[in-house]
């Protein structure tokens, strides 16, 4: 995936600065007496992706303030935010018993499960501890339900392993729960930072819900369609793990009379043929649309209520996820 | 261990209404729109022991309130310091391989690691947010900071199994950290919800400190000298992890010479030689003398501060890590 940042404006230019802020807080923060935690923090920087969120919460924050100096609390709080996604990574990868993540190798295949697990606790509590920090109480119970939707979407995503029947209903709602929730909590704590009023807030918020099914929808097809060089972990994972995703569903709801046909090539792990199958009933194209609809609606909602370049950069990085 | 709760008295009998109304609140607030993540909380109920946490906290804060009404936030932060208890004894048998605790099978081995991963992280998420609740940013940083206390101390005693040259000083780290930090800070909490000033809440949280630690003490005597139907849980699990316990590392200290007979009686898993060894060597009774010398120093400490039934309650409580 190309860069999602536009350097060439002052926003993207200044969204650069702020990230390499926020990392240094997150970091600095991590830091711990105990060298033991260091030296498994450090493990973690070839866990750091585009970094999504801390990007969104600075952008609808900004949205709301395009020339005002970026207070130190929005830099906490977009720190805030990539400390939980992280913590949801390491915890994944030993869920998913991942061995490579964005090329490299993962804390659990390098430091055992179980300090991957303590890895992901210590983030997930020095994320609340970084939030206590701001001392804004809305933002802390808004933290705290995020990240209560976020386990129970993997515990709901856990316990339909395998399960060959999952409706497109569940399917949104289990990628709701555990992806765009986060998403859109970022954007909405930007513009509760930012002081937005009630319809900013929301409009910032299903923006980053949209946004964030389209990103996870858009995953499940990379899992399924790229080669492993293209993605930085191996693919098919999803097929291997017993995990339905939209195109598989989408061609099951349209062919319920072959249904056996596709569940045997999923069983045998073939993902080749499985992408042919796909391909050629059309499932991965509805899904590529339904990517695009929701980029499309996202982008239609947010430059509705904000105009300027602070929200055509929030556009330019949500447009990266759509495909042809 | 007998109840930890003197019944004839008046403060006895509140305290046993006032944590029948906080597991109330805990078991409520764990309550999910999605039936799978119930179905997996329900499991918890062989985790509920004795609640020494909560006990504290409402205690702590009864020593300043003698005569008034419980407010609704003390039972809540006494939910949370329970959550937080439940989400690392969840996480800990899933590090420990542990298959029974209280006579009951645990949630990994009823329902696999990763379910007990995510329950973990449900019920972490879970305390922050019941805390946030309360809306008392003080509350927050002080939860925030001992659960990174408790993960840390998790960490470095991941780091430090089946080494064999563990010090008491990195002994005594790593309880404080996992153990005694979330006991202070439960008395603590009880001390800053009761409004306590400066010299109360640093009284409350040494106190905790205190019992925390013997309390750890005494749970790895427990491990290894009781047989396994008393403590419904498998013993000499800490021999066969690479744990070492205080006996241990007070009978290495004091016979350094004979360093390798008992690293291989420990290798070989005979926790009775080990246990006659300790014992003949009189590393046990040092251990017991220890216990009870920090139990003498919390009492004393409490009671040089704070008088009446409420304190008394506390002593009686605590009075039961005692062994002769």
């Amino acid at each position: 995936m190309k860069s999602l940042i536009d350097m060439s404006t002052p926003v993207g230019v200044w969204l650069t600065e702020e990230l390499s802020l926020v990392s240094r807080v997150l970091f600095e923060h991590l830091i711990n007496k105990h060298p033991d935690v260091n030296t498994l923090c450090n493990e973690l920087a070839t866990y750091k992706g585009k970094m999504l969120r801390p990007s969104l919460l600075l952008l609808s924050w900004r949205v709301l303030h395009p020339d005002t100096e970026t207070p130190q609390s929005v830099r906490v709080a977009a720190g805030v935010v990539e400390l939980i996604h992280l913590a949801t990574l390491v915890h994944d990868d030993v869920l998913d018993e991942a061995d490579l993540r964005r090329g490299a190798r993962t804390i659990n295949s390098l430091r055992g499960n179980e300090a991957a697990v303590m890895l992901g606790d210590y983030l997930l509590s020095s994320a609340f501890l970084l939030c206590s920090t701001i001392k804004n109480p809305d933002l802390n119970l808004l933290l705290g339900e995020v990240t209560n939707t976020l386990c129970a979407g993997e515990v709901v995503q856990l316990s339909n392993r395998n399960n060959m029947d999952l409706t497109q209903e569940q399917y949104f709602q289990i990628i709701h729960d555990k992806t765009a929730s986060l998403i859109a909590a970022s954007c909405e704590m930007g513009g509760v930072l930012g002081g937005g009023n009630e319809v900013q807030i929301r409009v910032l918020r299903e923006f980053g819900d949209k946004v964030g099914t389209a990103f996870q929808i858009k995953d499940d097809l990379l899992d399924l369609l790229e080669e492993e060089n293209l993605v930085g972990k191996p693919v098919g994972r999803d097929v291997e793990k017993g995990k339905l995703t939209l195109p598989v569903i989408v061609f099951l709801q349209e062919n319920p009379d072959i249904k056996s046909v596709l569940l045997d090539v999923m069983k045998s792990g073939n993902t080749k043929t499985l992408r042919e199958i796909l391909h050629s009933a059309g499932s991965i194209q509805t899904t590529i649309e339904h990517v695009n609809e929701l980029v499309t609606t996202a982008v239609d909602g947010v430059m509705g209520e904000f105009e300027g370049p602070t929200v055509a950069q929030m556009c330019v990085m949500v447009a990266g996820l759509q495909t042809n």
